[in-house]
């Protein structure tokens, strides 16, 4: 039986967030250092994705120090390219200059993950893509997106590059939108520090099967990392993992399993409105009933049902397994 | 602690389905007598919902007996006013004649009601509705559903009429698509014995919460009966109920509980390419530990949770009594 | 041939944006005084609906002279109760002391809708609602919702007050989220000053026809105001008008034209990457082919068409009137 | 200015409907004969994609002399993979007989792709995925559909193969589901004679933009084919085309100007409840003014307003062509 995964988180989950509503935030603002402290308290953490630039006057070592005091180490850096000034795109913005900066950003913050010892570089274009029909040209579009991410990992051959895919929003639109798309561009930069975060919640919002999504990635040896969170299916809501939709994140993380897959298991959520080391904490709760209903679970059994597409075989070993998972070893 | 549902289903459960692909059927087909024999295969049922006209050649005195052999008793009967003729609509059928057609059909069935001794005539009016912009005079077609319903309701004052809504197919809109919709209907309609029937599965991919269109039917002293099944919220995919979203199906039937509704538990599901039995039994297994996750629920913690819209503290209990509802008295 | 209507717009068009990715904003802080100098830059514009309160520091007589200087008049007040303070609610907010504070607000708009002889208070409760299965006690939240609304507008009878419905933004589900939900709870209340805005976006995103939902309440007298914009269907994209949906709008228009509603024609857009003050120009135009396109609809061939659910006749008398609708007259 | 362009269609699109409602049809029966000469009868047809087998009876002298008296020539020919015995997949049946009953059907429709001199033969294995979370091993049925469609495509070198993909509908979730997934499948298979076909409609409703869609397909040289209808997004309505989303429409056939794809503009459409050939000719009459508009449309201004990702600029330019495109010479 595998032994508990290492759990983790992007350190914006334990920020305070906007949106175009509550335009004076969800709550006071959360410095990079705090958030780091918050991640340290949930007390299951072992890893931390960090927006970068950090909040202005903190430094690195700061931040280095904010880590150890938590117990935490980096897993990823995320740099900001979504901000004001690339809000027309980053890698896809018309604007050469700004592409530029936007370059800039992402090779400073691989300087960062090298300091910080970290997996990956995580990009996550949100700006890129289109909002209207016809604003854009679409071969133009993706040729920017392509040649720009081959650009930035071509220069950073010691370190691996994740692409974090997401069907709409910021933009109508995405350019990267999903796990099929981020493969077919990733054979199309054709290097091999190139591969993709696969949320949970982008492939099912986005209309994947995400377990789907999983095998496709792994099956072309580009699943570099991983988040989770829920949704309602039409829309990226960040909810707290296992609060909706049981049966695909254990269908999800069963597809792991099977592969041995062992990175980390990352929370991706936005508590707007809860605490967020509570939200943290429920969601690794839960996590963990989730690996012991894996224990629990009839794998070979599973396995020749699914030969079968035995669809009621199937689920009646996976109801047996999931609906017992609290029952066990609390 | 409430004893155990009583638990029941469509008859179409036991049927064989055509789709507008498979033209020549997804399995042989099924008389209304084979139907009812499929049903007390399953064991555990106690009641149908029969369409009515029955299979060419089959009388009521073959049903009833059918039925009693098979253990069953008749819940609802469902006319069937979405065939051929009735494609362009039912009750909203631009040809009067038609209209009228539609209303004989569902006088009979309302005389089968009383033969059988069943609860209500269920009407779904699946063919009432529009399929493009401007095809139709909105106001007009809202009267021609309200005002015929009173014209059907109103001339059997000692049966109940189920309107069962649903957003769309096979019209691509249909008049009545949603719970609320259906209770301002049914106030225009200004009769005691018009209620709605839910089904789960229209509820959950028309964007409602099932628990809480439950809620307000149940208010206004309509909820006449329900279905439930499960699907991606995308389309009625009619799956077996308990597959995909256990979250809000238990959502769902605490709130029966809380509200001391005491109805029937019925399927309406389309095992297409499945067993029919065997996914009926594999549903009434997991709508039993349904039943099982309320009575571990702590219902007053719960109460209290929600009472401070505690999300994180309400699903703390909700998984502890889920997740662990397959472990227990099986 | 009815004359060209009056055009408005929400102040909100004119702003700066922010959301939870670009949390630097879209653009510069723009204040209400600003706001309304653009908006008087469109050329085109009678009226605004103004969020209250105020950017800070700016009076009532200053917005007077502002509106005066820009050549427009108030339609609406629309009390910001969707801040943080209240971003667990306003009307339904566990805490009765926010209650209150949103309460508070609210009767302060409802004065600087008398001061500025506006037509009604706009009423868009964006906090109100769930997140999560399990949240809320649904009875409660809704006996919160109609409660309170019953006691502000009950509070100014000389007042107009419109509900403006969506089905989710901010919260993953809104309380007051489609045209029949809304019009129950105006029944419930059961004042004469409470009545819809209708959000032709919103409409559209929720899976109504928006000329059904319209037509709906127009008949219970209680359309008291629109505002267009277009998206996707998937979410409150808010896009310029007349970018995506071009048959739905018009028949959203024919739907106000042929019931002789003659309110203002409002925007309610978010051009995050545009500039404002020309999205309102590209909206407006279209929004005058709109209105040149109803000139040139043969309307009652239609309404024959209509009578006999001719999808296809009604479609080619909407198709030769709007696909020509841009090029007479310009 | 490219000269009018040449229009086919399904011949689906004059046959007879059944779906699960409807269980007795939308209509009766009609032969492949009748069909071809309903095709006929529209006037503006040039080609046909015809279903194989035949109905009953029909053999292909028949067929060719009902073509030739029509006027009409074949395009492709599209296997019935979707019919009952196929209903648990095609290439990725878990039976291996059915998979190979379903390769000797699509080796047999080959035959007469080359007997009719048509263009390809339409891929569309509507009965090949999943339906319920858990059901197959996704690797195993991945491979099974491209190592299926390698063999099936491997042994016609002088043929054409195109994939029709679908996001849903007859499966939850089908195995050819995006433009992306498709050309990865393709790749993988690494045969020159297959591609795509692309249909707009299970573009949109998949949450593609089909113009992005169809740019990506003629950059790797794999668009064969294409169909077009309209929905509302959320299922595969096949709804007349230009009823709803003509701005999309435009994007779509603007790609395919610019890119001098000079295929055949095909109809795919159900007109379950209007004249089929009435619903061919409103659709034709609508491809025209599409084709008008291009003309209209001042393509240098509008690549420049994309090259600088001007929406505004953009939608200005495509307003004035497309709602002046059914104003001139008709």
């Amino acid at each position: 039986m595998p032994s508990e995964p290492k759990f983790g988180a992007g350190l914006w989950h334990f920020a305070s967030y906007v949106d175009r509503y509550a335009v004076d935030g969800y709550g006071p603002a959360i410095t990079t250092l705090d958030a780091i402290a918050r991640a340290g308290e949930v007390g299951e953490l072992s890893v931390v994705d960090l927006n970068y630039p950090f909040t202005p006057g903190v430094g690195l070592s700061e931040v280095k120090d904010a880590l150890a005091a938590a117990g935490l180490a980096a897993i990823g850096i995320t740099p900001e390219i979504y901000l004001r000034r690339f809000r027309r795109g980053a890698f896809t913005n018309p604007d050469p200059a700004v592409r530029a900066a936007a370059l800039d950003l992402m090779h400073e913050a691989a300087g960062v993950v090298r300091e910080l010892g970290a997996d990956y570089v995580k990009i996550w274009p949100g700006q890129d893509g289109w909002d209207y029909p016809f604003q854009v040209n679409h071969r133009e579009l993706w040729a920017l997106a392509v040649n720009g991410m081959r650009e930035l990992a071509g220069a950073h051959p010691d370190l691996r590059f994740a692409i974090e895919y997401k069907p709409r929003e910021p933009r109508v639109h995405m350019t990267w939108d999903s796990a099929a798309r981020s493969l077919l561009g990733v054979q199309q930069i054709g290097l091999d520090n190139v591969g993709v975060l696969l949320d949970f919640g982008h492939s099912l919002y986005g209309g994947e099967s995400p377990a789907d999504a999983a095998q496709l990635l792994i099956d072309h040896g580009r699943l570099f990392g991983m988040d989770v969170n829920d949704n309602l299916r039409g829309w990226d809501d960040d909810l707290v993992v296992g609060t909706v939709h049981l049966t695909e994140i254990f269908e999800f993380f069963y597809t792991l399993r099977i592969n041995d897959w062992e990175g980390v298991w990352q929370l991706d959520q936005f508590p707007f409105r809860e605490d967020s080391v509570e939200a943290a904490r429920l969601s690794i709760r839960f996590l963990k009933a989730v690996h012991r209903g894996l224990d629990l679970l009839d794998i070979p059994a599973l396995r020749e049902a699914q030969h079968r597409q035995d669809a009621l075989g199937a689920q009646r070993l996976v109801q047996d397994a999931l609906l017992s998972s609290m029952a066990v070893d609390r």
